[in-house]
């Protein structure tokens, strides 16, 4: 059984190509894979499959480390992308990928047959609280000062196909995110938990973010969080629809189209290829 | 670049052969080759060399986690003989490997062609101060309380190649290794550092321990901390000579013999090979 390992800004992931690997319950090796010392070690397993539909071209499946099925991941989606196209599995530059969450659209940047950097449709964020969901009488919940865990917080709370919920500090770096971000993914008012982004405004067109992520914790980087980060500073007139994010594991560039998609662009990265015994 | 990932009971290892692969500067690859996301992602880097004298059959050198250079490690030495024997490199049982540490002898137990555990000579224990080494003006430090850090510690410092410090605790799950572990890691009167047993008896047979690893920290076995730690146990008349010690990531079994030499048998596991461009 062959494998690649690639990582998203240190998002990392097992990827198998079931064009060429045999279809196997693949749901329950993830968790032994992801093992990092007893198995291969990542984040999740990613699968690269033919799609179900005739007018797209592949199909993505994502089981996380413990074994459950994400619908869509911005970090896998660069490394799948990267990955078909530079083995020449697709001879075009943006193509249709059927996920969980829909079906998205990266479009590969390729300078001499090499992608340095995908950019991917992320869709629509949602801002309506039972879309998030969060259990607020509202119409969206933007700056809003809101009771949560043992104080008060100025929050922003949208969708991007998943919750997220956005603060603005002073200083990222220094901000106790494991200690606040646990408190609000818990907080009973996100009934479905939810992802906490920590943003610093540098400039209006960069932002530093730290995230806490629902059911993984401190990560060095979350897509869909950077997406809900600058259209929370958008929406808070803090920064211009396109911003380059600083995460701990790297920069992402995020476009709050006219068309209302966000769009993100950044980097994937090979680590090795492998072979493991099933 | 061709690789082997192993572990011997959770401690995991990149292994290169060299008698195919090519000479490079592992020292500085180790860094980023253990990278848990952005690497291979491994506990250190073991390379299979040539001996450097003809009496012996094989030279190993090890690569923690942060670069440095280990002195032996019990759990790696025991993925290396799996290695060389089933790739059929050694036909014989017991073969000669030289360390930094001094030439080991590990032993095969083979079933079917295959080796189901591996025994060490670990060599013999040393308990003068300057041989461990350790700043304390004494002829052993066995038992004794000791200022390290913040507070004082009955502790039991010995060599089995590589320094190590055991202190006896009632209930070794809820010990806080991970606080007490670096402290005493770092304490000056280890001027070469140490690592750090934390070890529960659970009757004349049987002990548990958890370790903090010089330059590893948290690991889920360590071969020679097994062996300084059933020493220690010995040397206070907690246990008889021979003792299974249960470990987070299995079980080894440490046999203190007559002849002083502590040995060591336990298991070692193939995950995968890879491939990895340099």
């Amino acid at each position: 059984m062959n494998f690649i390992k690639m990582h998203g800004l240190g998002n990392d992931f097992i990827l198998v190509n079931l064009f060429t690997e045999p279809e196997i319950d693949y749901q329950n090796l993830a968790k032994d894979w992801c093992h990092r010392q007893l198995g291969i070690g990542a984040d999740g397993l990613v699968l690269i499959q033919p799609p179900e539909k005739k007018e797209n071209h592949f199909k993505m499946t994502i089981y996380n480390s413990d074994g459950s099925e994400a619908d869509m991941c911005g970090n896998a989606i660069r490394c799948f992308a990267k990955y078909v196209y530079e083995k020449k599995m697709v001879d075009l530059e943006e193509f249709r990928i059927e996920t969980r969450a829909g079906v998205m659209v990266p479009k590969v940047n390729v300078v001499e047959g090499k992608v340095v950097s995908v950019q991917v449709d992320m869709g629509k964020p949602r801002f309506k609280p039972d879309e998030i969901p969060i259990n607020l009488p509202t119409q969206e919940v933007i700056d809003k000062k809101v009771r949560v865990g043992d104080g008060y917080y100025r929050i922003n709370a949208l969708s991007m196909g998943n919750p997220h919920c956005v603060i603005f500090v002073d200083d990222v770096d220094h901000y106790p995110v494991e200690k606040v971000g646990p408190i609000i993914e818990c907080d009973p008012i996100f009934p479905a938990r939810v992802n906490v982004e920590f943003v610093e405004v540098l400039n209006r067109k960069e932002i530093k973010m730290r995230v806490w992520e629902r059911g993984a914790g401190l990560t060095l980087a979350c897509g869909t969080g950077a997406c809900a980060s600058v259209v929370a500073c958008v929406k808070n007139d803090l920064t211009v629809p396109e911003v380059t994010v600083h995460l701990p594991g790297g920069d992402l560039f995020i476009k709050w189209a006219k068309d209302d998609h966000v769009y993100m662009t950044g980097p994937a990265t090979y680590v090795y290829t492998g072979q493991i015994n099933i």
